[in-house]
């Protein structure tokens, strides 16, 4: 099974050769953005350079079971690292693929300059930013191209490094349920596990972390299920925040839940922003188009995540969303006639 | 990576030498036990062997998707087969390791002679059944051993028969998240991907397949929790049953589902079966041994899953439980301070 891929020369030239790199993961930074840059930071000193890992976000909590998490400074405490930021004079940028995603540009690091940019990610690209890129969209994480510059350098794949490439490919893939688990992916995820990542309790940390407020506003939300034909929509009001002391990061993956169900295709979830403000996260299986539902609000997305909000209260909102699903189902049934 | 284990020679040569195979799964079959025999099937028919399916249960709606699960019969409908019983005389048990779990003994088949019994199994065996043993309690899914057998016989692995060893992988590790997810089960799921084993479909076809009444019930369920320190209850009652139109095969993993919360180490979940009578579902993280509980209550089980039933209403059967589980949580934490 092939579980090698070549990497750009000049990145492994870049990689080799240079000594201070700044590595930048993307702002609300998840498991594929952090692993990924704690374990090339990791391999690079390993190779005796310097590194810094920095991010607009704190490192959230429930990624605090990652090895070495703490060597990440938001840009605000860079100068508590004690170091002097302008001998990093490489630029790496992880899991994302241009400036404004890390958020830098706004922060106290934007005036800085360096010898050479480089990228490393696996999302589509609308600019190309960068010197030096590597930019797959085909793979299913950039934990997965990180995995590949390691073997490449000939790094050793400790245990703590391990655990952070494992954790990046688990959340881009939905620990291996999403189609974009390839053999190649489970071949990485393999060699990942047999260097030391236990896949059990990064399961445990990673998905059985919710705390008791979040359970509850689970089941408030689940409570609010309304099914029109294959369509399945919840809501979370404010006043349900506030019982159950949560807040909106709370509601991470709540959309997709009633997609258990076998007729759904399409799930919406509702949120209370404001008296006249609602926000609409959209989810789909493959058959209908979020994207074009969301934009037809003025939001955006993909073929089955998009999101907009709506200037109503969520009963109005419901409604129209609702409806505009089922005109795009119906335009879907008519492309399919013709 | 070791992705080989060397099967018995005298399993090897069974497997070789004879011609017909009757080949029982156990009772209840789950995903390890239909995609394993059924794999073993398959290659044997490659093989230009003749053999026979058959469970004591029909095989499962949600396991329909198993590329030629028709061939399985209830010990019952064997005539329809249209094949004379006495050609297979080399018997296999998959997934079991003793005549008892297949409930053949208690069936019309129940006086058949063979010339040769087979075992292949992961479960821990109390008697050493059958002429011919494969019995490794230290591998997770018999749908690794089966791949194991279908290497050494040098059948090629079809994408039919990727489809049911993936499922019976995924099936025994809770879809690589259990404690028995080790590099060499990812290793096999990469290659069965390789032969053409989707896994976000084989993932939506096993775990997206609720009915609405089933998520009523879920819901339903979901409202009658009970936190009390880190022991979290759930209960469904014959009225939720009626309501959602719904039977006990529905509440399938959801005694598990409060183990989401980080600090929740036992659940368990109280079935009305009866005005006084209570089943009673208990999982725990590995801290406290539930079988010493159910086996208090004249139950039974692992020590991170067992199950009783309490002579009582709901209620009472649940202050019982919560005593017990207190009881045993005090007596470990005396055990660790000794």
């Amino acid at each position: 099974m092939n579980v090698t891929r070549i990497l750009p020369p000049e990145l492994f030239n870049l990689l080799q050769s240079e000594d201070g790199f700044l590595i930048a993961a993307h702002l609300n930074p998840d498991g594929d953005a952090l692993g990924s840059a704690i374990a090339l930071a990791m391999a690079l000193e390993k190779m005796g350079k310097r590194t810094l890992l920095v991010c607009r976000d704190a490192v959230p909590e429930q990624y605090k079971f990652l090895p070495e998490y703490q060597r990440f400074y938001t840009f605000d405490n860079v100068p508590a690292s004690g170091v002097d930021i302008r001998e990093f004079s490489t630029l790496v940028l992880v899991d994302c693929n241009e400036i404004r995603r890390t958020g830098m540009e706004k922060s106290p690091l934007a005036n800085l300059t360096f010898r050479t940019t480089a990228v490393i990610d696996h999302h589509e690209t609308e600019k190309a930013f960068g010197d030096i890129r590597w930019v797959a969209p085909e793979i299913a994480a950039t934990g997965m191209l990180i995995y590949y510059i390691l073997r490449e350098l000939a790094v050793e794949i400790t245990k703590d490094i391990a655990i952070n490439l494992y954790t990046a490919l688990v959340l881009d893939t939905g620990n291996f349920r999403f189609e974009n688990t390839t053999s190649e992916v489970l071949a990485v995820a393999a060699a990942l596990a047999e260097a030391g990542a236990p896949p059990h309790i990064i399961h445990r940390e990673l998905n059985e972390s919710w705390s008791e407020g979040r359970f509850k506003l689970f089941v408030s939300l689940l409570n609010t299920l309304y099914i029109e034909d294959c369509i399945a929509i919840t809501a979370v009001t404010r006043k349900m925040f506030e019982e159950t002391g949560t807040t909106t990061d709370d509601t991470e993956t709540f959309v997709s839940f009633p997609k258990i169900m076998k007729k759904i295709e399409v799930t919406a979830l509702l949120r209370e922003d404001g008296p006249t403000e609602t926000k609409v996260s959209l989810r789909a299986r493959g058959g209908i188009n979020m994207a074009r539902i969301a934009e037809s609000f003025g939001g955006g997305g993909h073929k089955n995540a998009a999101g907009c909000t709506i200037k109503a209260d969520i009963e109005t909102a419901k409604a129209e969303v609702l409806r505009k699903v089922k005109e795009q189902m119906a335009s879907n049934h008519c492309d399919t006639e013709v």
